[in-house]
This record gives structure tokens, sequence and C-alpha cells, in this order.
């Protein structure tokens, strides 16, 4: 059990490495020529990469609002600090960060060390009329740490990074108390000395935190069973406007509507996630994977929702489709690929995989060679792409070339007309917007007995200082596509601000009358995330 | 695909094989002489049976409210549907029957059998203050469905049972679209015709409805993975008395907090549930099960932690403490029975059944001579007490033996405390409470990776006239020990009313304000449920 009275010291900025306009670390991010050279995969793109902005050249807002004296020692506002805070990670945060667009910098960046300091930042922003926009890795890619409204004195970035520790671990029960600003590799490192892992990947599993995940409900690596961060929570401790909301300890539970599912969501608009009592599991031991290429994508659909139907639980049921698969350099020829892992902590896996490979070849699918190799070639492959992406995506953003990812979930039965409707509509809209032949693309990546998530990646050349508009045009069609279909706005990326649309058309009516009472009565002077989910108007 | 548009004909009574004052049907209850029998096994029970009284002689108390015109086809006042549904099926509610004690009757029974018809209902009761107190099977051991307040002008059980049909089944979803009212039996019977099943079997199967389960978050017979009702819900529809609320059918999502999560064990309080679509499995065709004896409970408790954490799922793992087994005439002996049961739709499941047998050996057990045959005895001989336990519930209460069971979760580093601390607590009470020595047994009924959900059985001879004042003695120190232990006040019994001051002590403060704020929302006139989670000023 670790000590958790004596707070660490604070650091004006305990990630110096972050790159302030983009994704991840400075130091990934691909050099002008790479840039260039990516550029020319894309026709139309740009010639050469938009400029990186220096640091000191930037013309950030004067600061309105000074914290009092006894919060000052938390409070920053640098311009590095008040730059890095201004927006998340979406296309759209990029190309704004890159025209040195920081109009909407937080007036001050919070460090709070300790859930007491939390609370007094909260106390002294109601008083003050001062907006509060929880801050963890930063890595929305939905507008939800960028403050939009105008109706607050200021604004703050509450950074959580400074509450990163792993505070207790339970080996009984497998479960450990853990800070809500730990990142994945700083918590999984402290788990790790007890053989135990809560086993939550998202894509930006580095840049992310624990309380980030809660707050947007998150979604992890693994395709099935326990897909989103939801069901890996036994408590949380939430600090609102009106108190500490603490949930029991509890591995299951009946008594009234879940406490907790309210948070988890709740995007930082009613609460401050402070730490969560988290279920972990034994390190898996035993993995296998293995390939499976189909010739026709329908056909490649039906073997997944077979797949996904059979009670094996693949920890990894990826198909990509013939361009994601294109994309990725997995093959070359048009094909859907299918990639399964298993996984386990105590038993053999090989024997699972087997019998899911059968079953793929039993619906049409063709096993690849390597199948059943652990080194899998194309596995391995898309891996390494899959956590390039996000540069990539940085890297394309400055050779104005418009990229975007939304993803959904969908039942079965709407499945393969969502995906044929999806490209058809959006590759149109691209068409229309940039003038250029785009690419739509999909991968499923998660899957369940009634549904799947599909994941759709947009690329089209842009025009240099249009980019954003272009954008918002295609992430318009491309909600305004998925509520035809009956699909959620968001499967794991969250509503923050860009959502809305689709998150107002998708949110039942008594559920939002209830929820906005709710915002009511935790947060009655409305500073917290204002935007996000509710208008900034609703106190 | 059902027809929905045509409902059937209203019936008075749909159910005249029920019992009005006690479990199931009336013609499964014991007789006369089998109670004395039961009773003589309780040393200090009563002599003879107590009297059912004949529902001719019942006095209810005057019908306070008339429905309007329109709505009178629905209603009825007949003493016998007023006196079924003044309660539910909590030991102190056959006792109170039994007694004849029904000032709480409802003034009216409705029986809608449509959506539209339950929105009248509503309307109609909010405009003449009448408070609406829903009811599915009438099961609820909580008080669920019992008026107790006395700030209305009348009120109404709104009957579910005639909107019990399955009205679409989507195949390649695996997913059916069901009415609230519907029971067990008559919804697996429809869902059979396509080989799928809801796979839901709470003990109170045969008599709740899937609306029931839902507005309580009910816990199925499986042991592991989806043990509530709630992980198997895509969609709901709830009439609420400020419009209808259905969220999108979805297999996952992450946009905002989810609205079914609100809804689900809201108990009848922020609106009705009137359909959902539910997500089935393909009926089971591998089963295997297998009895494992352990000489001390608590070496028990650690076996059963090991398979919970084990990865393996068991349909099944059902831990009886010596005193519960022995009860079940499973042993005799003084040793703890460990049932465990593996089922697969797709695949054999013998080689499960064995690593599971192997796994409780290795951790101290004894697999029993007929393990891993699917008729073992023990498993067997378990399986029909347990369908025939309420029976024998009654016949003990009309004996005046004081018979209570609650049940609840905590983690496994507070479960075997837990276990000592409620048996020892619980005998303490009985014993001041009834002078007599009772008993205390045990049972797991679910187990989790991080936790485990045990369900006590209290059984001590009470004195006729005084029974109910003796339960409440005891329900209130189950809750009180519960509490302390920061174990949950139920794990799937709901809370309904008699589990109030448990449930108000364990939910946190803020969530309580966001709660209250949201039933205020949904139900401004405060004519839902009152009393239930809420306390009936709250409007």
């Amino acid at each position: 059990m670790a000590d958790s009275s004596t707070p660490p010291p604070p650091s004006s900025d305990a990630r110096p490495h972050r790159s302030w306009w983009g994704w991840g670390a400075a130091d990934k991010a691909l050099s002008d020529a790479e840039c260039a050279e990516l550029g020319r995969l894309v026709p139309g793109a740009a010639d050469t990469p938009r400029p990186i902005p220096a640091l000191p050249s930037l013309a950030l807002p004067r600061t309105r609002v000074e914290p009092p004296t006894a919060l000052a020692p938390l409070m920053s506002a640098t311009p590095p600090d008040r730059a890095s805070h201004t927006y998340g990670k979406a296309y759209r945060d990029v190309i704004r960060a890159l025209d040195a667009d920081l109009a909407a910098a937080p007036d001050q960046v919070a460090r709070p060390r300790t859930e007491r300091e939390v609370t007094q930042v909260l106390d002294w922003a109601a008083d003050a009329d001062v907006a509060v926009v929880p801050y963890g890795g930063g890595s929305s890619v939905v507008g939800g740490v960028e403050y939009r409204a105008d109706r607050h004195r200021g604004v703050v970035s509450l950074d959580l990074s400074s509450m990163d520790r792993v505070l207790e671990v339970d080996t009984v029960s497998r479960a450990a108390r853990i800070q809500g600003g730990a990142l994945g590799p700083a918590l999984e490192a402290q788990l790790r000395t007890h053989d135990l892992t809560l086993r939550h990947f998202p894509q930006s599993f580095e840049y992310s935190t624990l309380g980030g995940w809660l707050a947007t409900r998150a979604g992890g690596h693994y395709a099935t069973l326990h897909t989103h961060i939801d069901d890996l929570v036994e408590s949380m401790r939430v600090v609102t406007p009106v108190g500490v909301n603490e949930s029991l300890r509890l591995p299951g539970s009946g008594a009234g509507p879940s406490p907790d599912r309210l948070f988890l969501g709740s995007e930082g608009t009613l609460g401050v996630i402070t730490e969560a009592w988290m279920r972990l599991q034994d390190r898996p031991r035993h993995k296998a994977s293995a390939t499976v290429l189909f010739h026709d994508v329908h056909v490649a659909l039906k073997a997944v929702r077979a797949l996904a139907q059979s009670g094996l639980n693949p920890a990894n049921c990826r198909l990509l489709d013939p361009g994601e698969a294109a994309l990725a350099g997995v093959t070359g020829g048009g094909e859907s690929v299918l990639v399964l892992g298993v996984e386990s902590a105590h038993v053999p896996v090989d024997g699972r995989l087997a019998e899911l490979v059968a079953l793929a070849r039993d619906h049409g699918g063709t096993p690849s060679p390597s199948a059943g190799d652990a080194g899998d070639t194309a596995a391995s492959t898309w891996r390494s792409a899959f956590l390039r992406m996000p540069y990539l995506r940085d890297a394309l953003a400055r050779m104005s070339v418009i990229t975007e990812t939304f993803e959904t979930a969908v039942t079965w039965d709407r499945a393969a007309e969502l995906y044929t409707s999806v490209r058809g509509r959006l590759a149109t809209v691209v068409k229309e917007v940039t003038g250029a032949e785009g690419t739509v693309n999909c991968r499923l990546t998660h899957v369940y007995p009634d549904g799947a998530a599909p994941y759709f990646t947009v690329v089209a050349p842009g025009r240099r200082g249009a980019e954003v508009a272009m954008w918002d045009e295609i992430k318009a069609a491309a909600m305004e596509v998925l509520g035809d279909h009956g699909a959620t706005v968001t499967h794991h990326h969250a509503v923050g601000r860009d959502h809305r649309p689709g998150y107002d058309r998708q949110r039942p009516e008594p559920f939002a009358l209830a929820l906005r009472a709710a915002k009511a009565a935790l947060d009655p002077a409305g500073i917290l995330n204002p935007g996000v989910l509710f208008d900034p108007a609703t106190r």
C-alpha cells in the first residue's frame, strides 16, 4: 500500500517532451521531409508542410483571472502551459494550433496534487464565476477540453497529471485504488510490481489518463467482453461542486440506479474523478494470433458476426476492410483482413484460436499461411501502424490533408447497410467539399454478440487555410449519416463539443431533462466543462 | 415479427391460479398437514398453521378514487384484485396478508394493454394526485409494490401483465423486443420458436416479469459474467410522466452517461418500462455439472475465489455453507458444497468442467464421486429444493417461523470476515429477538473476479402475532451489519421500501441529490411508486 499522505512536489510542466500542438511526444513527430514524403501519397496534398509556430511567438490572450494566494502555487499562466491546454488533439485542434489560433486559451492551468486542492479550485471557481475544464492527458479528439463558451469571467484548465499514483493494491480481490491523473504507462508500471494489469489499452494509452478514460467511457484494445472501461470500475471518487461522491467498492450491486454509471461518460460536466478502485487481471501468459483473409467484405462481416456470437470471446477480432488493409500495408490486393488474437493468464489458448480460425474458414475466410504463429506478420505490421497513426495524422495535417476518424456501433442487422451507406455518403461529401477523390476506409474495432463497432477513416486533400471548415462539413455529414441509421454518434471517442449535434439527436428527451436536472444539482454555478453534453447556459 | 397493433382483450384476472397471499401458484402451497410437519423441524415453532383468510371475508378499505370513463375498462376494484395487489411477497407481506391486514390495498388495479393506455393512466393519475405503483409479477421481497405513504388522494396498482408479448425478433443480431409485462415462462416460450433464449433465470422466474427485472436490476441464475439483467439490455422504452424515453438499439456506446442505466434499478420511481430490446443467446446444447466438497468453509471461499479469477467463467459456481448444504439435503456432515456447472451452445464443456474441478481440488476440495455426471445427485437435489423454497418459506410463515433471506456483495478481501461477522451478529440478534436459537446459513449465488455475492437465510421460531415486529428487528440488524462492512444492502433483490435505511446509508450524497433532481424532472407530480428510493415528499 503506497503512502498517500505526502503529495509530490508540484511541477510546472510534468511532461516536457509533450508536443504542445500535436499528438504525443514532440520528438516522435515526423520531420518536414517525412511530412512531404507522406503528402506525396495523397494526390492533391500540399507540396510543403505547414510550419510549426515557435512557442515564444504565440500571441495569447490576456489573462483575465488570477488565483487567490492560497492556490497560486498550483497555478500557471505561462504561454507553454496555456498553449498546450487550449485544445485536445482532434484534427481541427491540430490545424488551429498550427495556425497559432489560441484565442480560447485558458487563463490559468491548475495542477492540484491532492483531492483537497481539487476541491479548493472548484470552490474558488464557483465563487469567481470561472469555468473549470478538467484535463487528463489532453488526448480528446472531440473538443472535450476546449472552452468554447463566453459567459464566464475566466477559464481554468484543471490538469490532473500530478495525481498519477496507484495508492493501494488489493491483491486478494485483484483491484487497485488509482488516482485519476495516472497516464496508462504510469499506472501499468505500478501494477506490474504486483504482476497485475488493468489491461485497458486504448490507442491513446500513452497519453491519456484513468480519469479521462472513466469520464469518457473509453474503449480499450480488446474486442470482446469488457470493451469499455465502465466494466472495470469497482468504485469511484468524484469531487463535485457540492461534495465528494464516493461509491462503495462492490463487485456487483442492485441497489438503485448505479451511482458510478452517472459519472461514467459525464465528461467533466458533473465532477472531477480523483480516484477509482479498478478491477485488475493477472497478466496474460498465453497469447496467440492469426490472420484470415476474405475476398468479399460482406462475407467477412458475416464471418465476424459468427465469431462474435460463438462464445469464444477472442481478445482481438479486428476486421480491416480492403482500403484499411491496404493502407496498413497488410495486403495490397483488395482483400479484407481479419486479425484474431486470443489471450489467457491461466490456460493455453492455441485450441481456442484454432476453433476461431476454423469458424472463420467455415464462413468463407482463408487463413493466412502464418495463422497460429504469435509472430504473425500481418498482425504485427498492423499493430505498428496502429500506434504510429496519430503521428501520421499530424503529418498529414501539416500537408493540409484532411483526415477524420469516427467510430460508431450498430446492431448486426444494420451493420452491412451502415458500412455501405457511410462509405458512399462520405465519399460523395468529400468530393463535394474538397473537389477531390478521397478515401473512406473502415475497420471493426470491437464486436459484440448483437453488433459491431465500425471505425471509419476519411482521408482527402484539403485546401490550406480551409482545412477546419472542410473538416467540419465532413464531420457534420458523418454525424448525420450515423444518425439516419440509428447508430451511436460515438462508440468510445466520447461526445465533447464536436459531437453535440449527433448526441443531442440521439439522447432521449426525458433522459436529457433528467441529466440537466442532475447537472443543476451537482454544479449549480455551471462551471464544469461548459458546452460538453449540455449547453453552457444550463447551470 | 409479431403483430403488435391489436391488443388482446382485457382480463379481469389473467392469473386465476395465483395465490393472493403467498408465493406463486395457489395449488402448490403446502397443505395444513404439510405445514405442521415442516414446523416440527423447527424447535419452538407453532403447533398449528395460521389459517388462510377466505377472500370473501376480507375487509378492504373504501375505494377512494374512481377512474374516468375512458379508463374504466382497464380498471378493477374487485376485492381479489385489490387484495392480491396490496403487497409483494416478502415475509412480512405474507404474514400481514394472513392477518387479513389490507389497509394499504390500492383503490384500483389498472391493466393497460398498450403503451398508450399506460400513458393515459399516468396522465390521469398526475392530474388527480393518485399514486401509481407499477406492478409486474408482484414478486418483490422488499416492499417494492406496496403503497406506504399517505399524501395521495388514492393509489392505483399498474399491473403490466396484459403486455406480455415478444413483439419482434431479430435473429441476425440475436435480440428481441419484448413487452415489460412478460413473465419469464411466457417470454421464453415465445423465444424458443426461434431457438433463442434470454437465459435470465432468477429464482422468481415463473412469477416475475421482464419489466420488473429491469426496474430492479435483477440477478439471474448464472454465477459469472452477465449476472445482472443490466448487461442484457440493448435498449429500453420507458413511459415517464413527461414523455416516452426510448434509447437507441446499440450493442455498445460511449455517448454520455448511459440513458438505460438511469432507469435500470429505478424501481418504478422514474417511469414504467413498457418494452425493451434484449440480447439473446443460442440455447445451450452442452451442459455438465459437478460437486466438490470442502471440510472448511474458509478453504472453500478461497477455492471459489481461485475459480472466479481463473477466467473459466462457470455458468454455475454456487457454494453452500455447511448449514445450507444440510438444509438442502445435499450433505449431512458439516461440509461445504460447491456446485459447479458449465454450459455452451457451441462447444463441448467437459474439458472446462474438468479444469474447474481440478482447480477446486488444488485448492483443498474433494470432488464428489459423481463429478462430471450431468445427472449429479447433489446438484439436482439442491436445484429442486431451490425452486421449492418460496413455498416452504410460506409454510414456515404459517407456522409462525420467521424466515428472512438477504443477499449482498462484497470484495474478496472482506468476504470471509463478512461471512463470519454476519452469521455471528444475526445469531445473536435472533436469540435476543426470539429467545430461541435460530439458524443462519449462507450460500454464494454469484461470484466475480473481485468479489462474491453471499445470500443469507435466517430461520427462527417466532411468536404468533409478533412475527412482523421480530422480522423487522432482524432485518434492521442485517442491514446494519452489511453497512458496517461496506457491503451492498442488496445484490439483486432491490431496495424497495424495506431496504431504504441501508440504501440511504450507502448511496453517496451528491448522487442522491442528482437522483432526486432527476426524479423531480421526470415525475414532477411525485406519483410514481412513492417511498421507493426516495421519500414520498420528494416530488
